[in-house]
């Protein structure tokens, strides 16, 4: 792996997941892999289980880590020509070659305005960071894309399932601040890279990117879309037809114990309890998202130890 | 040790006393013990001398550190059956146990808000990390201890003292801002436990607990109570039955040179020099400030180190 | 060394020049000599270079790091004798005497206030820290003085340099916002210790302090101090005698690829595109400010190096 910035940068997911399931079992196996190295892990906004769970990987393969809130650094320009006599006061082009020099490897976490849908959907920030980084990145969530979330999402639907080809139904969940896309866009598109019967449901009208979704079922009842359900992934995302809007708080459409059935629960957290899922469901055994955090270090272990392999 | 959120979790003050000593002499030499173990350290409120010294005594036992500044996350929630759909984005119950897979100890300062004494009396965010982690967890400071602070005082003494038994007054200073009752709370509970002839001295009303006084000497006339004093600490705490308040700033209540005679003068820091005390005390050879907080890092390592052995 | 707050404190620039090239050839070498040491790195500002190269230098030698950021623990007092009743919480003389405890070395940045210009000068700040803290200091940019920038400029020239003598010019920029002399201070005083032609030129008023430039030329006419320059170091500072005013921001002080002919465009970064500087100059082979910024972790090391040699 040259970097991870998408799923799409796993050469054979099936193998990454198999690897993760084996660095779980033995994480230290790797420890001499990343003597030397250093990871500079960039933060453009609130971290929590990414922050951590990063961290630890980079640390069970003996990387040294060194985190930067950019807010502390100094205001980043991305647009090229500017004359720069406001607020910003360096270029990327200039962070992005100058922390290269510092680090093996550069994670970032830069999230979507959600206010002016193509310079989100640009994924300016990420980007600049890949054309003028001289070391390989990594995405710890940016405008659209959450793939070390949804490796880990992988990761722990492959050790829970009982079946061959388990239904897995993504949920939309009313909130009440916008959030982005991401992590919804992120799962759909490893699901389809899956061996699962995957099934989206959500209100009319908050249709995620149909270049993200492509052919995958969209069904409205959510009741129907859940039938026979191994797995439900409940996730809110503010509309990206009327970008960033939040059109529908109905609490029809949190989660409960009658609706969830048999199947497990996944969120990738932090959830927002009654509101998104009641605590009915997160209390119960059918609740995986703790696992799901768990699997985040070895998500971000096993795209660490390929990259660094690539070195 | 199976965790530190209040002195009683040791099992043998003196013997952890004198631990700490023989680790003082030699830092490094359980460098193998803390090997691919991490602390994380979880702060929702402000730091110096707990920050440094922790992370200091858990590098000195070859443990990874990684730190959050809770602010930098998201804001928690500690209700139960709250519906969230206001400030709170994650409630401790998933953020406990999800911090808990990637920390085997977890180090959590969470000051009181001095205005709803209930709320600071449950400790509540101290309680619902012991509640909800799954590994064992240190305390940084909470709303009403500071039991690092006050293992590090009794090695102090015990380092210091020339006599078998002596004389140790706390003694209350006035400050311009409401402080807590912690650090008070703990060296008061901690020289219960030590074989001092121990006294509180401060104005009438501002009793501390009576749970944790229990049968302490309280004399109000601060010279009376320091006759003889062999060490002296002096402490700011806001009025604990009005709760909060800052009723006394009575500067006559300020440690001077007179007053303190020929004993050694102890404070936690950080101090506000001629208000708390005067600085010809903290500029003598009296002011033992600077070695306290040195004995930070060992209290923080002989806890460290018996959790690490319990684990 | 045992300390390095100011250029003067090299014994022999040349030798430590050689020696962090040495460094840069093989930075893993000295893994074993800050084993068990501690670097402490104090911020009081911003920064995005100076903490992730000190940070990665410090690594490079085998170093534990622990960072503050001082607003994130209590407000400092730095006079001696007040009565502390209002907004400073610790003062350092305690805060020095402290961290030294948990440090082997503590790194210092402070930058001035660009209004008192008696305060700014005396570097009370820098100097509170040396005079209390019990370990050496490292200035990591002061109120006057960038002395690792210098060094790590210093490298640069003699790693890129094709002449013996080459001739270096300090070119004034117009920015913004007020901005402080240390940078400009350090080249300055360094040019003078090395075997160059050294010129300045500013605008007419914008003198830097003459105890730094001692008899160092100052031409005001730009175009003229180029002339067959080899190095142009171009920054802006703030007017020294109207002390931080921004009395000028004449854009036609920017450098342009037309002027610096065939010199090498130099500049310690954060840099504001097409203010300080054209896209055309820093998107040129001729621009080496990238290589500065990857010597400023050779820089940080060949000091560390040095002050743990002498510990």
């Amino acid at each position: 792996m040259k970097k991870y910035t998408e799923i799409q940068d796993i050469p054979n997911i099936q193998d990454a997941i198999k690897e993760a399931i084996l660095l779980k079992m033995d994480p230290f196996e790797y420890k001499e892999l990343g003597k030397n190295k250093t990871l500079v892990m960039l933060f453009f906004n609130a971290s929590l289980r990414t922050r951590l769970s990063t961290e630890k990987a980079a640390k069970n393969l003996g990387m040294d880590v060194m985190s930067l809130n950019v807010n502390e650094a100094w205001q980043l320009e991305f647009d090229d020509g500017t004359i720069m006599d406001a607020n910003t006061s360096e270029h990327v082009k200039e962070a992005a070659q100058v922390i290269s020099q510092y680090a093996d490897v550069i994670a970032v976490r830069a999230f979507p305005s959600l206010k002016d849908k193509a310079k989100d959907q640009s994924e300016y920030i990420l980007k600049s960071f890949e054309k003028y980084a001289t070391v390989p990145i990594i995405n710890m969530e940016s405008a659209t894309a959450h793939p070390l979330q949804a490796l880990a999402d992988a990761i722990t639907i492959t050790e829970l399932t009982e079946k061959k080809v388990p239904k897995v139904v993504l949920s939309w969940a009313p909130h009440p601040k916008a959030l982005p896309q991401a992590v919804a866009n992120s799962f759909a598109t490893m699901m389809q890279e899956m061996d699962v019967e995957f099934v989206i449901t959500h209100p009319e009208g908050y249709e995620l990117d149909p270049e993200i979704t492509k052919n995958v079922p969209i069904v409205y009842d959510q009741k129907e879309a859940m039938r026979n359900a191994d797995f439900v992934y409940v996730k809110n995302w503010s509309n990206f037809k009327e970008y960033g809007q939040v059109l529908n708080t109905n609490p029809s459409w949190m989660m409960t114990q009658e609706k969830l059935g048999n199947a497990k629960f996944m969120h990738c957290l932090p959830v927002r309890r009654n509101v998104v899922v009641e605590d009915a469901v997160l209390d119960s055994e059918q609740s995986v998202v703790i696992k799901q955090a768990n699997n985040r270090t070895f998500a971000a272990q096993v795209v660490l130890k390929n990259i660094l392999e690539s070195l």
